[in-house]
């Protein structure tokens, strides 16, 4: 069963669109933001939480699981859904990012890129054929072709070439796809250059892709206005009717600004990791539950959130359970700042059918970052 | 609501006896193994998880709570239930084996016991009163005695001495404690002595308890033998109205051997420590998941297993969370591992309604340790 996308609406005064996903009898709406779980596990937690979260798409990574159990094992298993118990849809990513910045790529040829296996410093090669025989095998419902990463700094030039071998990588994972209920991103790439995203996009869109992908937008956190322009200069040329994927975008203005400019999927490991230390994403900004003043906080984290956490829980709790490095903290936060980036594409979502997502945007910016935010 | 007890049969050919506990409305049964909850939370679990695998009487750790957050804390929370969100009924211990074995005493006087906070390196005394007026602030159900915890190997005269040491410090105890709805527990101490045990037992059945406990029997691991000779020489002098603890231990046979010398309630680390080293209880005997062999092993720990982990997931998956380090691996096998010794007490109870305890300790030890269990 193949997932089906149906754009539904688009807003008035931006690019934002709503739209629906089918899947499994059941239909999950867009903009959506992605939990992340590398292992194939999302870090702590079981899949009966993520739905009860209203998780959908769940995000889960090649390298992590080629390397280990191994791709064989999970088909084996009778695919990721079967092996990690979920039966909501499943994105894998392509390896690429793992290997341009967690493996350190010792050789970038036509072929492939040759690099060392973090957990053991074996040699390996991973070429697009190889990044979509491993998804096949995964069975995953969305897979990503496999891109050079380049590094945010890259220059024009390297950018340059860099698009166009991605391309050409894009076209051989396209031809090596064989899984008939998967469906295959290409990915636009062309850092902060309007002519190279325009490039790439349109050169992508004409392979003919299922849905499309904006990568190198994560690894630069220095400006947040390229971001945001290398999102239009990619979704200008993107067809309407595909999905549109911000890879590794979770903060909550960028994931606001992405969906201003048309983008429909995000995913980010940071709602987990800031939970595993001691962070809350409230409405009126990230708080650290390290913070003493957390101590006697009989308080949920947040007193209209309706999560797990905050419906039995208080911050003097999970702060000890921090404190005292007890896995339930993080399990706690985990499940209330997964669920505080959903319900804000909730929000999202409804200030789209009602067309006020600029409105949306302004006063969250201000309760989250305050009134003085991008102000110089 | 102070918790009840009411023993419901011996069984005909041993001490074991079937009892029943009303706490908030609800009725549970012993023998009955307790999880331990050490720093207010089953290490990686949630109270839902805890009930959905039949636990009842957890156990939390009053040195522990204490140190931090610090039980003042805990009581302006409503109390331990309130704090970690537990209704059912939560024993706590005295603070007393923590200070002998983790915090190194530093100096054992009449009044009580310095030693060195494992956290910081601060000087503290801890007196018999303290560790009532530190559990009376947590709000258990089920209060220690401050016992002292002498070595294993501790000569006889020093452990006549300490007997009566323990004596008067549960008489202190009891004096000092004000908690009309928690049970105090006397504990008996006497190593593997039958006329210390016997002293240390009649005489604090004259002092009067709501229950007793039987310490000193979880440090020795050379020899089972001694410890069964302890449950004996301390159950024969208690009253059989009242509940009988045998402290921190869990090991299986040894959870029958006490419930055939007239135990009602066991607690150990055990299951989620095995689980955070990847290691499973099943009949037949306790299996290391980390092993090559469970790689493709796709059926559950225990097919007959009604556990969370066994309904939906195989070793192999379990398998590679634990190699991963993924958290979800130690909470799967945390809720196998519990549920293993509940179902323990389970069939246990079971076989002393048909008085027939010896027939399935001899089967289960066939099964666990194999034919040669116990020969030289």
């Amino acid at each position: 069963m193949k997932l089906q996308f149906e754009l539904q609406k688009e807003e008035k005064n931006t690019k934002a669109r709503l739209g629906t996903i089918h899947y499994g009898g059941k239909i999950y709406e867009t903009p959506m933001f992605m939990p992340v779980g590398t292992q194939a596990t999302v870090k702590t937690l079981s899949p009966e939480e993520l739905k009860e979260m209203k998780s959908a798409i769940i995000l889960s990574n090649t390298y992590h699981l080629w390397l280990r159990p191994g791709e064989d094992i999970v088909k084996e298993a009778g695919g990721l859904h079967k092996f990690m118990n979920y039966d909501g849809p499943i994105l894998t990513d392509s390896g690429g990012f793992q290997v341009f910045s967690l493996a350190k790529p010792k050789d970038i040829t036509e072929e492939g890129v040759t690099f060392k296996n973090h957990l053991n410093g074996d040699k390996l090669l991973l070429t697009p054929e190889k990044s979509i025989e491993i998804q096949n095998k995964l069975d995953s419902d969305i897979a990503m072709s496999f891109d050079e990463c380049p590094p945010a700094n890259a220059s024009y030039s390297y950018l340059k070439q860099s698009v166009e071998r991605t391309l050409r990588w894009a076209k051989r994972g396209k031809i090596a796809h064989q899984n008939p209920n998967q469906m295959l991103f290409g990915i636009v790439q062309g850092g902060y250059y309007e002519d190279l995203r325009k490039f790439s996009a349109t050169e992508t869109v004409k392979l003919g892709f299922d849905g499309y992908s904006i990568g190198g937008v994560a690894n630069d956190h220095e400006s947040k206005e390229n971001m945001y322009k290398a999102f239009s200069y990619s979704t200008t040329y993107l067809p309407k009717e595909k999905l549109r994927y911000a890879m590794g975008i979770g903060e909550p203005i960028d994931i606001i600004e992405g969906v201003i400019r048309g983008i429909d999927l995000f995913d980010c490991v940071s709602p987990t990791r800031l939970a595993r230390h001691g962070h809350a994403l409230t409405k009126d900004g990230q708080v650290n539950l390290k913070n003493a003043k957390y101590k006697k906080d009989f308080t949920p984290i947040e007193s209209d959130c309706d999560c797990y956490a905050c419906k039995n829980y208080t911050k003097a709790y999970i702060k000890h359970l921090i404190n005292a490095s007890e896995t339930f903290g993080a399990r706690l936060l985990s499940i209330h700042n997964i669920r505080f980036l959903i319900r804000l594409t909730e929000e999202i979502r409804e200030s789209i059918k009602t067309d006020t997502l600029l409105e949306y945007k302004e006063e969250f910016i201000k309760r989250y970052y305050g009134e003085n935010y991008g102000k110089k």
